[in-house]
């Protein structure tokens, strides 16, 4: 089977190395000629509007994903007349709106934080007058790694924020004071088969992630039944098919859906080593209505993002168990240019590894 | 980096699949326009002793490598004026020649069967006065999965064999009485660190490779550091660098070497999921010069081969802890078309996956 992707950034580029396992073809399209996914699998560069290049490249696919979730929900729905696309157009469409998605969780039961849209200086005092300070004022569209985001503290944090923001759509959520950033990855194939991996424990700076522990000592079983239950109730709701990621906050007795991403995800990068079954074979065997594999832990795992430019190598290498993605992208500051999994027999041993890790591979 | 690989098939494919996660880039050279590896990456079409085409791919490449032991010898030393090729063209010249193999085997102190040289009908005779009968008669040169052997039980098998057989140049080997069929994996990198994985227990069947279990009941520390001592002779007489498979007899008390493959070997598919490091990535940190990654067990796994054609996909999938991998070839008659390495947290566990695989994937 040939599978095209929406995307060709690192999220396609491991799910094709992924498939490549199984067996399967890729063919990519983006508007990158340089986009990592070229060096691993046929490239072809063309806007993801481009009605030419998504016949061409539903043709030569036999089923259509996307590794990125501001893909218009436009060329989802005419690429899904053509070809079976997944996760489902929906999926997209309830994502990309943060005002929509969190009208959709609480449709379906699940806590969020409170929120208002805003779309004029009156709605934001309004807002500000019903959910109190702090908050968080956010676009409502095409937000990603805390891009689009202000933390409002003050009146005058207020104001500056309409000054940066204004002409947008916005969304004010109120400030959750959590304790853990976690989040819950899950797969849905073609059959409805479901399966969930262990709840991960997130650390982000300046917006970005850059350390997952799965089961960390967070972890608890009704905790994991909780995200569970909020993970399935969307993968039915939607018919969803594929990997689904939400993050949530913990406060400390509750967990409260921040946002979710129909895609493979950052967080879930560890599987790949660390559980039975990674997030992007699960991903490729669920669009092509196989059985999923387990998602149980094989050892601890622990995930540090590559940020900006390489490590040394050889120090990273050297540390017994670590394993090192490069994916082949420039370094940028900023930039996800890979990853570092390194996995150990007991929980001990792996907070050690981290020790050794973390200086060398994200020493700021 | 961009490494150069001779020969297209599937070891081909799994390096690459290997080096992609660590960010390099890989280029082909095979006779077959088919070549699996051309699904996974820049495939150049053209015959092993093509100076054009070697040129070609010295150029494009920091590094050569090989996944097939019948390149011409020629042809890697004319790459190594040009870039660097590991394992070194000698272990190639070596392994190429059975009979060469086998006095290089006697100077390094290491057992292998006794054997004789065979060019004529008098030699053969001498041979069987010699070594006696049961023995068996093989090709000097391009052996592989049992082809070019024939065992000799009587006189008349051996008048038969000299038929089929006679015109080329021929070693007679004592019939080893073994128990059980062995074989080493280790790696050696540029900057001479070495590793080996534990000894893995192989079945052959019609000469070709069906079952390979990882420390298996008949595993011994002894055992071990006998097989690891011989391969280090090896790897120390050579210079080698990259991964090296040698393939022995147990007989019960003793370990006799049977022969050796310069490269990534089947018998170590099992590696991806069952080792920390699998013998590809090692075999690509090799020949980078990069440190080595650790080479234990995750638990305990075994591998069945699919020969001739796909199980049902469904069925192998949905076996908890079982990885297919197919390698995008098509089916035919004794054709290695992938393998099934299924992995469990005990050794009984492993057994009652097996046993529910076996049946599936290897059902004559």
């Amino acid at each position: 089977m040939t599978i095209g992707v929406l995307g060709g950034g690192q999220l396609g580029r491991m799910i094709a190395l992924a498939g490549y396992k199984l067996g399967q073809r890729f063919v990519f399209l983006d508007p990158g000629a340089e986009s990592t996914a070229g060096q691993v699998g046929n490239l072809r560069v063309g806007a993801y509007d481009n009605e030419e290049r998504l016949s061409e490249l539903a043709r030569k696919s036999d089923v259509v994903t996307y590794e990125f979730e501001n893909v218009p929900v436009g060329s989802a729905r005419f690429l899904n007349e053509l070809v079976p696309v997944f996760p489902p157009p929906r999926a997209l469409e309830v994502s990309q709106d943060r005002v929509t998605e969190k009208e959709f969780f609480e449709q379906l039961g699940i806590p969020t934080p409170g929120f208002a849209a805003v779309s004029s200086r009156e709605e934001l005092e309004q807002a500000v007058a019903r959910l109190g300070l702090p908050a968080v004022l956010k676009t409502r569209r095409f937000g990603y790694d805390g891009k689009g985001q202000w933390v409002l503290r003050t009146e005058a944090d207020v104001a500056a924020a309409w000054e940066a923001l204004g002409a947008a759509s916005l969304i004010m959520e109120a400030f959750v004071p959590f304790q853990r950033e976690l989040s819950i990855l899950s797969v849905r194939s073609r059959t409805g088969e479901t399966r969930f991996w262990p709840l991960v424990e997130n650390e982000h700076r300046d917006g970005i992630l850059r350390l997952s522990l799965p089961k960390s000592d967070a972890w608890t079983p009704e905790l994991q039944a909780s995200a569970e239950a909020f993970a399935g109730r969307v993968l039915a709701e939607l018919d969803y098919v594929g990997v689904l990621a939400i993050e949530l906050f913990y406060t400390g007795d509750k967990l409260i859906v921040n946002e979710m991403a129909p895609r493979v995800h950052n967080s879930g990068h560890w599987t790949i080593e660390g559980a039975e079954t990674s997030q992007f074979e699960n991903h490729v065997r669920a669009i092509l209505g196989q059985p999923l594999g387990s998602t149980r832990m094989v050892g601890y795992s622990g995930m540090i993002n590559v940020i900006g430019k390489m490590p040394p190598r050889d120090a990273v290498l050297a540390v017994e168990g670590a394993h090192l993605h490069a994916y082949g992208k420039d370094a940028a500051p900023g930039r996800k240019i890979g990853h570092v999994t390194v996995r150990a027999d007991t929980r001990r041993e792996l907070c050690d590894k981290l020790e050794a890790l973390l200086p060398i591979v994200d020493p700021t």
